[in-house]
């Protein structure tokens, strides 16, 4: 295993380090949505966590690991929108300024989100390489800290987070399943998931237009070939190296879902659920939905992601 | 005090009866409204109880109080929609039969759910009269037991429920807002919360297209004559009897908002607080933003009393 991933003990220094700025999420059920997929579903609801999405546990994680001395520089980051809101969040809860580099084509509630936050703004084109090349370039400027949104153990850490609680309010809990973006959630939740219940069952839903992940991992080496074409703007990212790493070594298993399969979920969750979450968050619920069989009969544990939308913009 | 209104012992009977079948909801707080309103806001979210609504604790306690040989025949209401379905789910709770009389105008997506809980639609005019009459002419032909969707102590003591739960959730509240349409719920609401905590500040949420309760209050006698025109499809009945009784022997006072504020308000809870609510749930964060100076530097108890919206035709 790489040093670049966390150990379950990172994962509780995490918990310890964020418990005084994250909120202890909810888990909510419905009668309707359980008829449907005939699974017991947990809904893990990272939709209320400050910020409006998870990412706010690893960057918050981040935040407090930097000495003194590297958090007076600042933070940057890129961010298709929630990581960067959360950075901006979590580095107002130690006073220090956060740089976030966005890509075009990002949902402008999560860029409302950031200036609310006072990050600063930095605009990009969508690739890769560009949002990686403006980081760069900010940190040569102000010596700010990077802080990647998934390929960095104290982020992966943070998220992890997430399984200590779920399987603390659950623990009778059979399946997991993350949405997949860039990994730093479900390696994250693998690594500290399985640290506690080794005979979990670990699932992964990925949009099929960004499905390099599950593509990743059926060639036994990462594919960087995928140029993402999917609604789900907070997985457009490639799964990073480490990431991959770790979704391999826990035996995730990747469901691609496509945006129709996640729109209808998301309605669902919607309308049974009644919890506004972002287009992401419903990969979980249509992967449940699709994989039936997978997961029929289990209780499944399903970590919706956030609910940073634009409700002038919805997709049905 | 009438015998028609339940004491503090039935809203704790009712609490015990309802609990193998309700939801202890939870209550959900954001920063952002908070900061609007200058105020610690703590939102009872009733729209994750059974059946998407309140209505649940009422009709079940009522559907639970009955004889068996009483139940056998069966239950009948008359309801603009979340009362009907509760009274329907409740009913399947014992095995027994549910009518609802139905006035048109009614949202799809509330007569699809008594539809999906078995329960028998029986469609009328939208006048009070209309309704009464047709829950008539059902229990005659049925010997059903009537159970008034709020001018029913066995319904308000289920409702009443809530402030409860609340208090033992938040203990140090100092007001207590709910939405006010026939009333079930504001008067259980104030007889509960006001023999807990006598001091306890409690307030009204009243669509200004149907402010009957306010106008009943101001004149010292029930006003009828109102016609309602709101968008708040929950709260277009007229305030009942007893429960008039209650809102005045306990002070409730009653602030009126537009639909525009409250349906700028329904948009706050969903963007900030991620809960899907109807319409009529939002009139209490319009009536703590209008009515700022009453709750600023407070710590106010909100009930979001439903979230059965139709997503295909959302106010904005």
């Amino acid at each position: 295993m790489s040093a670049a991933l966390p150990t379950l003990a990172q994962v509780r220094d995490a918990a310890a380090r964020i418990a005084p700025h994250a909120r202890v999420t909810p888990v909510l059920r419905s009668a309707a949505l359980d008829e449907l997929a005939g699974a017991e579903l947990h809904f893990k609801c990272e939709n209320l966590q400050r910020g409006g999405a998870f990412k706010f546990r690893g960057a918050c994680n981040a935040v407090w690991s930097l000495s003194d001395e590297e958090a007076a520089r600042g933070v940057v980051t890129h961010s298709s929108g929630n990581h960067g809101n959360a950075l901006a969040l979590a580095a107002a809860t130690r006073g220090i300024q956060a740089h976030v580099v966005v890509p075009e084509g990002a949902v402008q509630a999560k860029l409302d989100a950031i200036a609310r936050a006072v990050g600063i703004v930095h605009r990009c084109a969508r690739t890769q390489a560009a949002r990686e090349a403006m980081c760069a370039q900010v940190q040569a400027q102000t010596g700010a800290a990077l802080v990647h949104p998934y390929a960095d153990a104290r982020v992966m850490a943070g998220q992890g987070t997430i399984a200590l609680e779920l399987l603390k309010q659950v623990p009778q809990l059979d399946a997991l399943i993350t949405p997949v973006g860039g990994g730093g959630l479900a390696a994250g939740v693998a690594i500290a998931a399985h640290a506690l219940r080794s005979d979990l069952a670990l699932f992964g839903a990925e949009p099929a237009g960004a499905d390099d992940a599950a593509r990743s991992l059926a060639a036994g080496a990462r594919v960087t070939s995928v140029v993402p074409d999917t609604l789900c703007d907070g997985l457009r990212a490639l799964v990073g190296e480490p990431n991959l790493e770790a979704l391999r070594a826990h035996r995730v298993e990747v469901v691609t879902v496509s945006d129709a399969e996640t729109i209808a979920a998301m309605r669902l969750l919607w309308s049974e659920l009644k919890q506004v979450v972002e287009v992401s968050s419903a990969t979980v619920l249509a992967a449940v939905l699709k994989a039936r069989a997978r997961f029929a009969g289990r209780r499944v544990g399903l970590v919706l992601t956030g609910g940073n939308v634009d409700l002038d913009a919805l997709p049905w």
